[in-house]
């Protein structure tokens, strides 16, 4: 099994300043692009995936190991306020996984993500032994778009459950996306919500970004997916 | 119809520091003070709803004011980074309605509450006019729990499609409610979710919290909470 591995960050404070801000995220941008730039020496390539709590990213995960069965090679980061849970789920399908708490903070920064590519060089043996890096953010739809880590490509999950506003109630996440994957649409017969009313919401606030339907319960749509994850490798 | 109110506060960034935050929550505390005291001296209380994005915020208020039918009286601060799509369903049931748009940031703050009680008091005539005032804040289950308004009680609700792991995850915020309601429970059989394990996890958190589990759709489990909510006025 893959070492245990965690980062605690907990006298991060989530509130917000003005001033201070602009040299803080300047020197996250400098830390994101060394990131950038191990991972593609490491003849990797990084995914951000991003969503609200509870949109379906652990369960996509899951499911995306489950299917790759260990060809891309995939080390995650995982991000979350507290607790391990979502990386124990990871792990169980015998990923390296480095967990990263973050206390109060919503969001994950680039020194966190240095830190736990450390740790998955430390845990492989080396970040050549990875494919693909993933990121799971922390579960918020809106701080974590102002936060580069240095991945190369931005994938933002929207449940059927949410219902079919929330690209227009929080453009920046959406417009920042390279990817929208659409989850749990085994659940969408039983709720109000309108699929196409929901992808005209994506285009209309990105028109650009490759959107997906699927449901990693179902298995529905997730080949293209698989497919267009692979096609992230360098 | 009540009177369309609109403020901007486009120019805050949803991005964190430090040193200034400490001055700047403390300026926060005593506005939220101030409007405690303003709401109170015209005769009314007031809610501060929190939760995810999606997890059904604006239909329990819809289903809120349609049970009411006008009495209680409420006052309704609706939050939100962009769009008043929020605002304008609420004000469909001749709610009145002050509406925030918060630009990037990922919260709502005692001097935005401010102003949107000076729009609610225009529009009525008199802050009198109410009994209960609500504040939907924006979706996000991390940075709002920061931020005291000037409400008497906290609710957070969560969706039955979100898991029953989130209270253990976002705890910070759990464990700040008065009050936690489990929404969308119509849905709950076809969702691989245990309710009983998402009880005992908010239970875990936050014991002390008033727990009511419902469907705005269905109406099952509404009048427990309506009956609450009632009793929070002065």
């Amino acid at each position: 099994m893959p070492e245990a591995s965690t980062l605690a960050f907990e006298d991060s404070p989530a509130i917000d300043g003005v001033l201070l801000n602009i040299g803080l995220l300047a020197d996250n941008d400098d830390l994101a692009a060394v990131n950038r730039a191990r991972i593609e020496a490491a003849g990797a390539r990084c995914v951000n995936i991003m969503s609200s709590p509870g949109s379906g990213k652990t369960t996509l995960l899951e499911a995306t190991l489950a299917a790759f069965a260990g060809t891309p090679r995939i080390g995650i980061i995982e991000g979350d306020m507290t607790t391990e849970l979502d990386a124990d789920r990871l792990r169980s399908h015998g990923a390296h996984v480095a967990a990263i708490t973050t206390g109060r903070s919503c969001h994950l920064e680039a020194d966190q993500i240095a830190a736990g590519l450390d740790r998955l060089a430390d845990a492989a043996g080396s970040l050549n032994t990875f494919d693909l890096m993933v990121i799971e953010n922390v579960g918020n739809l809106i701080c974590p778009a102002a936060y580069d880590l240095g991945e190369h490509t931005r994938v933002v999950l929207v449940a059927v459950t949410e219902g079919d506003d929330k690209p227009l109630k929080y453009p920046i996440m959406f417009h920042g996306a390279d990817c929208v994957v659409i989850t749990k649409i085994d659940i969408a017969p039983y709720l109000k919500i309108d699929l196409d009313r929901l992808t005209a919401n994506i285009r209309q606030v990105n028109p650009m970004a490759t959107v997906f339907a699927l449901s990693s319960e179902s298995g529905a749509g997730m080949d293209a997916w698989l497919d267009w994850l692979r096609a992230q490798r360098a």
